[in-house]
């Protein structure tokens, strides 16, 4: 066998093992007996414990080493560059610090569970200490070449992302966001709806019928937190949940369609190799705000949303249920935020985790230095740890660096979404019908057919033309504060 | 690490590896979009590859030889005994004949499904021919002293049963039920009630929450063929299927709850070793014939099922509903079959293959030899060859050996019942009641407790003081003769 196959057949078994995992978590989200979660974490620890040894095997960097400079045609150069860089950052990081940072992890978030529950931030301190440290030392394992501590975390989700063009970024984002608060808040107060659930489900149900999904090839179930998951290119699973007398529903179903459209439009070509699947998350993100933001929000769509709960016995007219999907409230919980506060949210935190890793934010001032970011950003008081820096389970499992995607798939959203507009005319009329498939051919071919070749940069400019930008989505905001877009 | 340490952990990991096995398999036929198929062919393979390779590891042996006569408690050394037998059925088979077995079967399931719909042996003769002939070679490389070809198969699914024996044990009761059928089938004439779909659902779900299904720790679903899995102790599957017109729910259903309380039963200090699980197929056919036979088919338990579709809104009298739950008709089709004729459908099955794997046989042979023995045994004519020797999958996915673990199942179910009510006394009273705790004991310290700790032979002698024996089964099915008991 020639090494290139060799290779390519073990990035195949590590992606069949990868799609295992996501159907185990899955099934353990959406259909497990309550009792049978021990015993899950021990399957899940196996898999994860096996996928790492054949992932991290010497083998692997034998293959690369004798493909160097060999001939490659151009997609199989691409499997070689990504297999070298997944490679290199599982195998720089010691067994031990491995296994210490999945043990913390585990720890952090049983730590964080009964903290949050108890608002008692103090009895959860020492284990987000030990997550930062043993984040910051994995950092140094796997930091190339110039990167700081933070950027190598932040190539975990951003390959490529530097620490000091996000805070520009964020900076500049954040001196114009801050100030349309006030006035967004009156011109477009949110108000909510009160759609029974039997309305919402019947709602999602159509829409997404609408949107391509049959099942044949895709499941809609219902979990206690919406996400999306892909078994295999015809085996692609969305969640969603169903409040009392709300339509988030509405929106999650969109979002988590986005992230799954993605990936099954990735080329066919690249499946079952290192090139397999979104290129990030920021670009992942990117595609789920496009389907919640530019669709599910817009005036044009609500018509189909409308209609749709008039199927579901609930009759609202588009208008109303337009205002109700896209009002503005400041409010200190990130995940209900609308769609002009959350990147405050965002930011918020990127600001937080930074300062955390680079050593210039001890754990004890986390905080009031939390408190402090909501008064300045949003303009309001956190009233408990609970509903402020104890909200979110990110860093209790250890992760950072994750958070700036949130944001900045709000602005790729926008940026591309202006770049379809201006590639295939106003989308005003398709919207209002529900015809999305100039929508999704446009996304297939700019976007979703290159899986991981182009990276969140490169990707952004080969298919806007133009570098990240925050203009387009603070034109999308701009009706919201009563402003001319 | 201590030796038995590593052996332990290396079970713990397979064990792991085969729940999630069981897990993507049960999804794929419960819960998996039709179209999925291909990906979750390339899933189970990769796992089973990984499977195989952790399984048969050279480093197993090694272990297995530092711990060969060693101090070990009693536990650990048949964790030692049992996990030598797995690893050296395993490691004897060359890597390029498991593949081979594994195409083969993939092979011959497609060639039958393409025969049996165009009712076209000659078509699928060539693959059963490769089955053969391969499932032989295995045989040869992992009989022990003294097995002949057919007994090493055997060993897959009933360690320690000899050929000799079961050809004895068949040929008497061949001898004793043949002559029964008619007499049977006029006496116990089958008649079927025309159940709606709605009340065997709601006789399915009642009747397993009285044996303790509930929510947490189990799950009841539908799938085109019932069965039932276990993902953890207290992860419990099953399924059932719903005709329309039939209580064919109601038996499947304790079927399959009977494989699942085994398993749930197995001493928890045996979970994740070699000696976890049922020790063999007939002993788990036992568990679930017991309940299908002797508590499903009692006229006792009758009641119960009758007032569970009540509640459904299916009013039937207990005897008739039990009428219809034992009625005997002789026909070409297994899986239909009634208690009486069900194993004569077995025996041709185990003659057949025995002959088929010791070369006297030819495949060529098999339709003519089927159609001469379900006039001997059934006396009944084959219409096709789809009805007949086409109608099951096993020998197309290259399992001989399996078959006689239906009957045998059915043997030594009704022996254990008849131990069970010798030591607790007559049950009648419970199964008129549905209370079935004094059962569900019985069985956890007289069977289920050991695990694989005692092979077939030697459980049923140590749960029922006697040696394998037809009598029992005779006695139970005597009354649809009208013979008495």
């Amino acid at each position: 066998m020639q090494t290139i196959e060799k290779l390519r057949e073990r990035l195949a078994e590590l992606s069949d093992l990868g799609s295992v995992a996501m159907l185990v978590e899955w099934d353990q989200l959406v259909m497990m007996p309550a009792r049978g979660g021990p015993a899950r974490a021990q399957q899940l620890g196996a898999l994860a414990r096996l996928t790492h040894e054949r992932g991290a095997a010497q083998e692997i960097g034998q293959w690369l080493a004798e493909l160097d400079g060999g001939e490659l045609d151009a997609v199989d150069r691409d499997i070689v560059r990504l297999a070298r860089r997944d490679w290199e950052r599982i195998s720089r990081v010691p067994q031990e610090l491995a296994v210490e940072l999945a043990r913390a992890s585990t720890d952090g978030q049983e730590s964080w569970q009964v903290a949050r529950a108890n608002d008692d931030f103090a009895g959860y301190a020492p284990a987000l200490e030990r997550n930062v440290r043993l984040a910051a030392e994995r950092a140094r394992c796997v930091a190339l070449e110039g990167q700081s501590p933070y950027e190598a975390l932040l190539s975990d989700y951003d390959f490529g992302l530097r620490a000091g063009d996000l805070r520009a970024l964020f900076g500049s984002l954040e001196q114009e966001l801050a100030p349309m608060v006030g006035p967004a808040s009156k011109h477009s107060p949110r108000r909510r709806l009160a759609v029974p659930v039997p309305a919402q489900q019947a709602a999602v149900a159509g829409t997404l019928a609408r949107l391509g999904v049959e099942p044949s090839s895709w499941r809609v179930d219902v979990s206690a937190h919406p996400f999306s998951t892909w078994i295999g290119v015809d085996d692609t699973r969305i969640t969603t949940r169903y409040g009392d007398g709300d339509v988030e529903s509405l929106l999650s179903s969109l979002h988590e369609y986005g992230h799954s459209l993605y990936e099954r439009q990735v080329d066919p070509a690249l499946a079952r190799t290192s090139l397999a699947g979104g290129t990030s998350m920021s670009i992942h993100e990117s595609q789920s705000k496009l389907w919640e933001n530019h669709v599910a929000r817009s005036p044009a769509f609500a018509h189909v949303l409308a209609q749709e709960l008039g199927q579901g016995g609930f009759s609202v007219p588009a208008e109303e249920l337009h205002a109700s999907l896209v009002g503005v409230e400041p409010s200190p919980v990130r995940v209900s935020a609308d769609p002009l506060t959350y990147p405050l949210h965002i930011i918020l935190r990127f600001e937080l985790e930074l300062a955390l890793i680079e050593g210039d934010l001890a754990v004890s001032d986390l905080p009031a230095a939390w408190r402090e970011g909501m008064r300045r950003l949003l303009g309001i008081d956190v009233p408990t740890d609970a509903l402020g820096c104890l909200q979110d389970v990110h860093w209790a499992a250890g992760s950072f660096g994750y958070f700036p995607s949130y944001a900045l798939g709000c602005l790729i959203a926008a940026q591309l979404w202006e770049k379809l507009e201006a590639d295939t005319g106003s989308r005003e009329d398709d919207l209002r019908t529900g015809e999305v498939a100039v929508m999704q051919r446009w996304l297939a071919e700019n976007v979703h057919r290159y899986g991981r070749r182009l990276d969140t940069n490169e990707l952004i400019e080969t298919a806007t033309g133009r570098a990240l930008e925050a203009g387009p989505f603070l034109r999308y905001l701009a009706p919201l504060a009563g402003r001319g877009s």
